[in-house]
């Protein structure tokens, strides 16, 4: 501090920002622990395909990006919802079998699924508002919600019922102040996916109770053999509908953040919402122009074998960990049937220093440099999350030291 | 409509939504009139440098991205404020010398100079505050608060000296409610460079009243002959800065989606806004890791020549529209000393049949198929503002064109 005075300027920051949490930093930064410097660290803390090397985006994507590039008619400003070219694209890609297409005005691109879930989020919920969201869950939509004053509430997954929704905990909580229910699917951090059956219950609520639902299915279609993904709106004619998703984690480019979303809306009952989102997208103009010009012909051109091999590797993943990790006193675990998390219950009755999942992480990292992250992120406790896109050696090796780690804490 | 009545649904826009609007949309929605089919459409409206194809991003940056892709490291989630080389490469870019160097810490990344206001803005302004901004001045600072709810308080440019700040006006409307001064230097749409004395007056005025400047400085080094340009926080060592740009104007891609902001706090009075910045960014992982992996060798590699012939050409243009507006009876200029804009006022008195900006503007666009923004979208009337990065020939064409209407509408 030199001669100026700070407090005579009293420069705060603002409410908004105060209330702005990542919930997952704010765990991450208190654990107390560092890695062990005699173990190679292996982070399964990261929903991100691309930290190994193992799993890369198709190099038909990257042709068609430079394809862009060398083009020179990318570079502009483009409409505030993505160019007419990738909205259609996207309306072909999203429209149901069967039913009238979507058009481009369905669909509104964004900076990655998380800039579509802000434009959505504050476009339909006021403060005064609720929203109702799984728990466990990804944390953002919390984030957004609180950083606009808006209060959350939480449904349960059962984890006894393969992370199915508690329906009769997520009828209790909508009241005439909801202003949406969120349903992930495939589920970050559960890797579950519902069956139809499962949705159907859920939509029968949602339309009982008359609250549209947002569907986040960015890991739409990363499934494992002989689980099906069931899009939501496809499932109902009558619950209106907006679908979140993007390019990051089918096409292994999490970085890129391209997003979108999806209006499904038959009966008009989103209009002014639709609205409402077109102005909170001319704000701040999203997405990247190379990347919104070779959308349309990377949803094209990449071919079936790389989304198949892409799912062949994340499945032979999954098994390499589940195997490592099954019958370890301890911990005991939920098989995931979709995308690139397992949650791993961590039982403290059967382990003596270990009381809490943060503290299992803390001790975790320090002994074995194997870095998970804490069901707390989520809201869960005594869970952890697990990601499964390292190599299969590096997953044995991680489930391996899980072993050893709770041989020696064991009660 | 089915069976289904949207009104037992009942689901509306939010608040936040309701009171978000882009005041150029707004105004160039209700433009009534068509362009006239006999003549070729000239578009003097967009501040796009790329929409003529004359103006081309350098090819060694082209070269840069499409090695970032290659290379296949650059497709992951990097750190919300952007990646640390990137933060560095600024960094040092935005030093002032004959100081200690700005750290990487000082750096925010955001998806363009708009995501980077969003970010600082939201980060430093509460409800019940007010912010002072331009007029005429760059609608997005507006855009931003109102949509936050902030209160925003426009300070004069005067035309008749060369759009200085009318700083008694400026100091006037300052008080213990004010968040921050915005100064837009070079301007859109005003086209003026501020000198060095100028911009110590402003410095003057926030130093008095304990309010900290942002600083759009977008056009940074866009500059004419005869003019330079004075990054406002080499001016100052008390005045607390936020300096926001971006790739878009210098390098002409603004679709990239590119901007950051510079936090100039010599006296630590912004650290409670710099990690309010920081959860900001959290939320929405704002640019793309093609561009941020690109930014350092875009930033060094880029040739003097490339800088040089930009300027070079946006003035050429310049003079082509200056040289045949000048001397219209019925409108008259303010030169431009940089940026991409010329001022023309309509001296309605002049003209028989046209009352307003908005007038001038929709039968310009009937009648000769010229399309201009009509002051009002900048918030000042009679006056329109017209972009230089059409070829000289359009350019030439384009004031011939508004020279027959002038002579047509002629008092
Ligand atoms: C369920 C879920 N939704 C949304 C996102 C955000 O995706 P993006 O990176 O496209 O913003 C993630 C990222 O992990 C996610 O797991
Ligand atoms: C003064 C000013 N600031 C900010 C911006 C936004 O820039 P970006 O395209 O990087 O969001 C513009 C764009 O026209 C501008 O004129």
């Amino acid at each position: 501090m030199s001669e100026i005075d700070a407090n005579m300027w009293k420069v705060c920051a603002s409410d908004v920002a105060t209330r702005t949490t990542n919930p997952i930093r704010a765990v991450v930064d208190h654990i107390k622990t560092k890695p062990n410097p005699n173990k190679s660290m292996i982070p399964l803390s990261l929903g991100d395909p691309t930290v190994f090397g193992n799993l890369r985006v198709s190099s038909v994507v990257e042709d068609i990006l430079i394809e862009t590039i060398r083009g020179g008619k990318a570079n502009g400003y483009v409409h505030s919802a993505g160019p007419l070219e990738a909205r259609l694209a996207l309306a072909e890609w999203y429209s149901i079998p069967n039913e009238d297409k979507l058009s481009a005005d369905d669909i509104l691109i964004a900076s990655g699924c998380s800039g579509a879930l802000e434009i959505v989020i504050s476009a339909i919920a006021s403060i005064g508002q609720n929203i109702v969201v799984p728990r466990p869950g990804f944390p953002l939509y919390t984030s957004i919600a609180e950083s606009r004053g808006i209060e959350v509430r939480m449904y349960d997954l059962d984890p006894e019922k393969g992370w199915e929704i508690n329906i009769a905990h997520l009828e209790s909580l909508i009241d005439e102040k909801t202003s949406f229910v969120l349903v992930n699917n495939p589920s970050n951090p559960c890797g579950c996916v519902y069956s139809k059956e499962h949705l159907e219950d859920v939509l029968a609520v949602a339309e009982k109770k008359r609250v549209p639902i947002i569907a986040d299915e960015i890991y739409e279609h990363m499934t494992f053999t002989g689980n099906t993904f069931h899009r939501l709106a496809s499932l109902t004619k009558t619950v209106p509908i907006i679908t979140v998703s993007g390019l990051a984690k089918r096409y292994l480019v999490p970085g890129w953040r391209l997003g979108w979303a999806v209006v499904y809306d038959r009966n008009g009952i989103l209009a002014d919402v639709r609205k409402g989102m077109l102005a909170m997208s001319q704000i701040v103009l999203g997405a990247n122009t190379i990347m919104l010009a070779s959308l349309p012909n990377i949803l094209r051109q990449v071919p079936q074998s790389f989304y198949d091999e892409t799912m062949a590797t994340l499945e032979k993943q999954a098994q390499a960990l589940i195997q490592g990790l099954t019958g370890i006193p301890g911990i005991s675990i939920i098989y995931p049937q979709g995308a690139m998390y397992v949650m791993a219950k961590i039982e403290v009755d059967k382990l003596k220093d270990i009381s809490s999942d943060v503290e299992f992480t803390e001790k975790l990292l320090e002994e074995e440099s194997v870095m998970v992250l804490p069901g707390q992120c989520f809201k869960i406790k005594n869970y952890v999350r697990m990601v499964f896109c390292a190599p299969p050696e590096k997953l044995s090796e991680a489930s391996a030291r899980i072993a050893d780690f709770c041989a020696r804490h064991s009660a």
